[in-house]
């Protein structure tokens, strides 16, 4: 592919050198990558409302050169190299991007901290609370501006929920109740669709480890802070295949079932599962009910139902109900055009970085889905409600 | 109407003698006296295997005299009466069935067994487990034969959800989904189509004493014995408009979050709300997953998805969800002809007393589902996860 | 077209050197060296487990040097040659593949065998039962690996249907219903969509001797090894027209009818037709009954109706059916990705030369077919049950 | 129900007196007795050409005489009897009806027949050919009208289906394909929908026994004479619940396959299964091709798809077929009122037995539907082709 052409007239254009580690990954390259940067600079760089222009000038840090070269080739980017140190010794570079595998980001998230750079990085920002909470406090006194990817949340459904509940649709809402899941082979009936990793926790697997970081923010961001929560994971298929046709003993959670406390006594249900098979419309629904109307939104769609709107339901198992309860819905509108929300995020942190726009996903904020898987897997262990208290620098 | 003609030839009917106590109630007249007894009677009694009828002769028994006798004038029924006592002393009458409020159930079924009478009564049999069991032990040490309805277990939904169970079709159960509720009107918009007692605890309202003894029966006969659970209950409407438009303070739980344990390591979620409006098929839905398939089972459906229909659900929420979930299921045939799930369950009790018919759903049963209430109440309070230990006489 | 690469580094690869006989016919240009062979070298060869890959140099064969070499260049293929015995004696070339008419097969795998080659070769193997046969112990006496073409087995629609046989779904097997065929235009109405030597039995005609040896492998491989049939052939249309309009008298057999036996008791009926119009989804269907389930089979879909589906259909012509049959099967889904089946038995055919991997479809599997062909002409003639008795070398 | 009204003036009215003995059964009550006489009499009898009209007057002859009571009233019978020796020596009673289990039957006719009495009834008219063959010998003699029932060729699908033979549609026949069947219930999973005895060879089940006589008329009438047969039956079943949920050991065929040899070179293959499950428009069709065109009948309707609309079908399994065949298929219309079978068959023995109508499916004809039943069974014993001799009387 040809280099997408920068502007042309140096003037009205700000460069920002960003480091992007741990690339190579299906996330880094497909994601980050391909529909983030590469696409903001097909487009001409990122607009901003003084008529400059953002241009995001990635170099591609690594192990394997090949893919690297390749990679950088195939989206027209002039810098990649194996040496995190040289590249985090470049002033011109001032943003730092973590894609790399959990265990390997705490130290160099630290490390870019410690050379001054802006940091931005994938969920989970670390395996504990104790390692999350720790980078916050490192960029907050350092004085970098930092953030987490947190993509669902600019996912069509979600942004359609989060409009209803700003526009005080919901009234008082009254509770949530989530399912997510379906069915992930286990080989011996279809190949697996998802890696063998994810089922064993040795390999940092674990559906617990891999969700509830997304319905924190989801959660606090969307509807209301989270407070406490009880979850019972479970191990469904303790023997699946794995990529080769070879039995393995799957040692991590494969489903967890949450009940949670958010703030104005909402109470919140997630199921998650990869052992279930789909009676929804989307792989992920989240139902919230309030005083004045309720909705039910997926990854794409939202369908609401408000007070007014609501039927008479009647209890008589006697006859068959002559309601169509699913007809009594409607669906929200596409009235926004909807980017990628990786694409969407990255935008919103580079203005954060050049013009300092808010920017409200920090590694605070990424700290709290790290601490409510954490919590819940004591809550799995203990058999007991557990609290979530608050997080500070 | 015109009485129902007894079968001429008296040689071949069993005539069995029923009080029937509290019958003046919606249940007792339309489902246990309409639907049930006057229905077996209109078809000319129960026949038997060996050419035999049971012909039951109801006494109505209430406190309203002008009730009872349009109730029975309506149904064709000869004797009523409000003496109890006089009725309990009437050696033609063997059996006493009891459909007054909670409150009043447990005094007159043990002054029946007491008087030898076979008992069967409503749910909950008591308003504590402990004189839910006292009864059952009463009634085991008195030798009387007795039964308590459980009629969610004859609906279409659950029957064939139970047939696909004990086919094998699921292979092994690894969970449960249970939604449960719909959105009673609170009266400042829409007339409520429940009780206002519904919503005081003080008159024995609660959504968890209603409801959690049908899910320990439906759980225990369907799928597998409750082992434990941990429950979190909610009063999310705390004002409502009772009958008369005057605005009431709601005292009772108006929704319940459960986690249960069953034998087998099967892990079930039970929603139960009157504050939810309903995206779903009907207003309850049972889903089943297992390894060799899912359903899902309403009142009256039952849809599932065998292991080789279940499609390759791939998690990518950068495109809208290619396949279509929902037709990916098929409805269950009525292969049978579903009579009144009250009825059923008489027709299975009077032969019980009659022929000595197996009638596996006891007043010991009974004290379950009053146990699964109350232990639901404990857990909420303590906010813990409480066992269900094995009753016993 | 260019040369597909070969992989640069040589130390990763494996040639395979093919001398491919018959390739300028339809079946061998199109399956053979297009979509298969090719398509492996398009594809950067095909890849071993340990990393190294086989890359396939075929040297076509032929009788027409034109033909031989416009295809040469058209798919990129270096070596072509009108000489056989050329090829043969090359020690570089260890495949040897047959795609000529049936007539010369017998004799060109015979030399083949002779020259040390691993050979595969389409089906038909050979004109007789004894031919086949010999052939078959001949590569076994040789030591030499063999295979034989058996494309149906890779469709889509058998691939699902082998797989639902394997996953236990149908319960015990009770019978088999195939239909097969489609109207060929006469030439009278409709140019014919078949070559006329199709139904010249001198030129090599008959539905039975095309047809038959598929049945064989279907039956034997996903179903259960055919023990003994009765067969009906039939030349319903006695006269047709030829490609140069002429009317020409049929002598083949263009429909046959067909009763088999299979182990477990299982009975098999197979329609086979160039004489009937397509009442069916799919050209060719094959309807499997079980006790647990069934499934309706095509060259590309596989709908199945498990037990638990099965309608309560009630034979009562007085009435229309109240039931829409076809609406109870549901579409086994597309749960793998599925290539063209010539490709796919080449790969697996190029990893049993090279690492070993097993191949059950050999020269003596192939002989099978013959001898089903050859059994069923005998049934035919002599009006009798025939059995299939065992073969072996 | 109050007895209908004869037509008011003697003088155009012609009472014809018939005995209905078996009329008791489900087939003689529902069919010959309710929706045949009874309704001819309700439409105020049967109109004739010259104004006359034809008035049943029937008279009911069984064993139980209070059905025999119920049965009279239910339908405004005057006559009624057990002895039937009473009935047959009324003069005034010309024609005498058979319903009868089929073990009755040769007895019964024979002894109306030496009374003197037209005979009509049901089929198979004897358990075997001898015994059937002297039925039909005995009534020529005798010179009584003589009648079998043959409803099939009365419903709308066969009739239609008839129509297109008679129309020259299909130019020259080559081929029918007949496919009977649907699941029965086993009892383990759904209450059979058949009685038990069909299963037991010993009480006289059998789906060859049952089927195969309708078979012979329907070819004979609607394509051409049946000429030879092979045929193999099948107990697929061996074990099934009867009416009390009791195992018991199934003796008798419950599936039949069968290629036969029509005149004019036809050959015919017809699939009996009580084990299989439906993806047909209907329970029974048959397929007709033919050199100008082709259909596919059932018991309603009729589907065709001439010579002109026959698309271009090419094997080609590489790709989806890209015809949508059944789309190209058109229904016969409905241009007919199709009347209920048997009340059909019954108007057209009547003007057979008072006018002298013709009328084709005689006794003869009703044994050669015993001798197709007959000689199926012995190919199949034999494992051999069988003949159909002609029968004469």
């Amino acid at each position: 592919m040809p280099k997408p052409d920068r502007p042309a007239s140096t003037a009205e254009v700000v460069s920002v050198g960003i480091i992007m580690n741990g690339v190579t990954g299906r996330m880094g390259s497909n994601q980050h990558l391909g529909r983030s940067l590469a696409a903001i600079r097909k487009q001409g760089g990122l607009a901003l409302p003084d008529g400059r222009r953002i241009w995001p000038e990635p170099v591609l840090v690594g192990r394997n050169p090949v893919k690297l070269r390749d990679l950088a080739a195939q989206h027209g980017i002039e810098r990649w190299t194996t040496n995190l140190d040289e590249a985090l010794a470049d002033p011109d570079l001032t943003v730092y991007f973590d894609a790399q595998v959990t265990s390997r980001r705490v130290e160099s998230v630290r490390r870019a901290i410690e050379a001054g750079k802006h940091v931005y990085c994938e969920k989970p920002t670390a395996a504990s609370l104790d390692d999350a909470l720790s980078l916050a406090k490192l960029a907050d006194q350092a004085g970098v501006k930092n953030g987490v990817v947190m993509d669902k949340l600019f996912l069509p459904g979600m942004v359609k929920l989060a409009s209803l509940v700003r526009s005080g649709f919901f009234g008082r809402i009254l509770s949530v109740k989530g399912d997510f899941g379906y069915w992930v082979f286990d080989g011996e009936w279809g190949t697996p669709q998802r890696p063998s990793w994810n089922y064993r926790l040795e390999d940092g697997g674990s559906i617990i480890s891999d969700m509830y970081p997304h319905w924190r923010y989801v959660l606090d961001h969307v509807i209301a802070p989270v407070r406490s929560l009880v979850c019972r994971g479970a191990t469904h298929l303790p023997t699946r295949l794995d990529e080769n046709g070879n039995s393995y003993r799957a040692t991590a959670d494969d489903a967890a079932y949450g009940i949670l406390e958010l703030d104005g006594g909402i109470v919140a249900t997630m199921n998650s599962s990869w052992d279930t098979r789909v009676h929804r419309d989307e792989l992920f629904e989240l139902q919230v009910d309030g005083t004045h109307g309720s909705a039910v939104a997926g990854l794409r769609n939202c369908r609401f139902q408000p007070r007014v709107g609501t039927p008479r339901a009647v209890w008589n198992p006697d006859v068959a109900d002559p309601l169509n309860h699913r007809a009594g819905w409607q669906d929200l509108p596409d009235i926004e055009v909807y980017d990628n929300g990786f694409k969407q995020q990255w935008e919103l942190f580079l203005r954060h970085v050049v013009v300092g726009d808010p920017f409200p996903w920090d590694l605070l904020e990424g700290a709290k889905g790290v601490q409510l898987a954490e919590r819940a897997v004591t809550s799995w262990q203990e058999r007991a409600w557990v609290d979530i208290p608050d997080l500070a620098l």
